[in-house]
């Protein structure tokens, strides 16, 4: 029997990801806001390097009152929305439901466990280039790849089968042995780059070709992979310099922080930055670059939030 | 008999320092560049909250090649100009010279000790709220001692007589035991928001008036306070809160590399960030939240040199 897949969060990983099991004719319920009577009339749009496609009618709800409780529920909004997540998936979810969350940082399983201790949770993340280019129409432009993996005891089963559903739906899924190990080596890029760029007000190539902010950022991911090691993940030290080289070879990038930025969105600083940090130093690591990026990233935000 | 004096750099801190001398009545001779011609005929003008003056007709210069050799020298340029001060300095010292260089940061006299192994050196440091309102016119709006310490072992007698000249001139001038100690000191308050103004782009009050930066700048502080302390000078950890509460208590204030960025002049990276920054290090000690702002303070300045 298949399983009943809901989707929180209809924009540039929710839109693709249950896109892409609705097309491949698993049951999908998504949850959309602004964008719900446009796709209630035309459907979902997904533009993408893998094959474009439309699904003209998708199941789809403007709250979560009107859901049905679905198996996996893939919780695809920013990590600034976490708050919500009590509420928008207590109608959403039954007794065995396994909530993933395709978001960035640390710190989110965690939060959510320790408010419904009952439900079953994976992290997943998305390694994907995609964007919403208008109402319920997605881009995608490159990669597309999740890794998931468990952070309660249960959920196993959905877990694998949601993983199969993923690559027969041309998504390859992959199950991550470690959940912390994956979330804190995601973290190695994730953190000096979303950061700087927002302080700096740049792009990932103007970084790379500074000298100085090159070697700041190869310092912040060796202190991330120091505070990951003190945390008991065994990341590899090589693994900076790896990325490093990836970057270099990466076309001009803003990171998803960067955008928001742009946008003058809510950025991820509390599970990018500060719940990081809180873990090396409850570990016994000051991760004090990336402390001073952290505090910074804090001082925008309280510009942005007094002159919207 | 006076002293023959020599300033270098007519500025807000030349034009203030060397106008309050000769208005004394010592024999003061001013380096000026693109104000020569207009002081030249209409004087040197000095605003300040300790009375206004002009002094009418001015010993100037527009080259040291025509300046008469002086006993001290009071060296009031930006430290991005120091590559100069050897060419500068030759034609307007004599064997006995001692040259003061007012001037922020660490390692200048160093600097020019190596480059000119003969000379007699001091450094000041000059607490005072003044800047150049336009050609030949100096506004001193706050403040105005100098400390001034020896670096060399000779100029002690030209320095003595130099501080009664300031005092005669009504400008506090306090002899400082130990100069790098001194150095060190501003620099509690210089490093965290000096960088941190341009970096961010705002004013002291906002920085302190969020918890992360108010914070991050404690922090700074303590790391200064701690590079000097591995670096020989045994300054104390409560001068971190004292700065703090000064802080607190000034009105917005834009440090003089805020000034500098906003005009898109260069900053001095070097003498306030890189050199201290370097000397911790050599001492042991690992300046981390520091060098953080250093490197994104070399990543603005590439900006600025680029786009210029």
């Amino acid at each position: 029997m298949g399983l009943k897949y809901g989707v929180i969060g209809t924009g540039a990983l929710g839109g693709f990801y249950g896109g892409k099991l609705a097309r491949a004719g698993e049951e999908v319920h998504f949850l959309l806001r602004s964008d719900y009577h446009h796709v209630l009339q035309n459907g979902l749009r997904v533009e993408s390097v893998a094959g474009d496609f439309l699904l003209p009618s998708v199941s789809c709800y403007p709250s979560v009152a009107n859901m049905p409780s679905c198996d996996v529920i893939l919780v695809c909004l920013k990590t600034t929305n976490n708050k919500l997540l009590p509420d928008l998936l207590r109608p959403v979810t039954h007794e065995n439901s396994l909530v993933i969350l395709i978001q960035n940082g640390l710190g989110m399983e965690e939060e959510l466990a320790a408010q419904m201790p009952e439900l079953s949770i994976a992290g997943g993340m998305a390694f994907i280039c995609s964007h919403k280019a208008g109402p319920g129409y997605i881009q995608h432009l490159d990669l597309g790849r999740l890794v998931i993996g468990l952070h309660t005891t249960t959920g196993q089963t959905f877990l694998e089968q949601c993983c199969s559903d993923f690559e027969r739906a041309g998504v390859p899924a992959k199950l991550a042995a470690n959940l912390g190990y994956a979330r804190w080596q995601k973290l190695v890029w994730n953190v000096p780059f979303n950061g700087m760029t927002v302080v700096l007000n740049t792009t990932t190539d103007q970084l790379m070709n500074n000298k100085a902010t090159r070697q700041l950022a190869y310092d912040m991911m060796l202190e991330v992979i120091e505070g990951a090691r003190q945390c008991g993940y065994d990341l590899d030290v090589d693994f900076a310099q790896k990325m490093m080289i990836t970057t270099e070879k990466m076309t001009p990038y803003a990171p998803s922080m960067k955008l928001d930025f742009d946008n003058r969105r809510l950025m991820e600083v509390q599970t990018i930055y500060s719940n990081p940090v809180k873990m090396a130093r409850e570990a016994g690591f000051e991760m004090k670059k990336v402390q001073t990026l952290e505090r910074q990233l804090r001082f925008i935000e309280s510009t942005m939030i007094s002159t919207n």
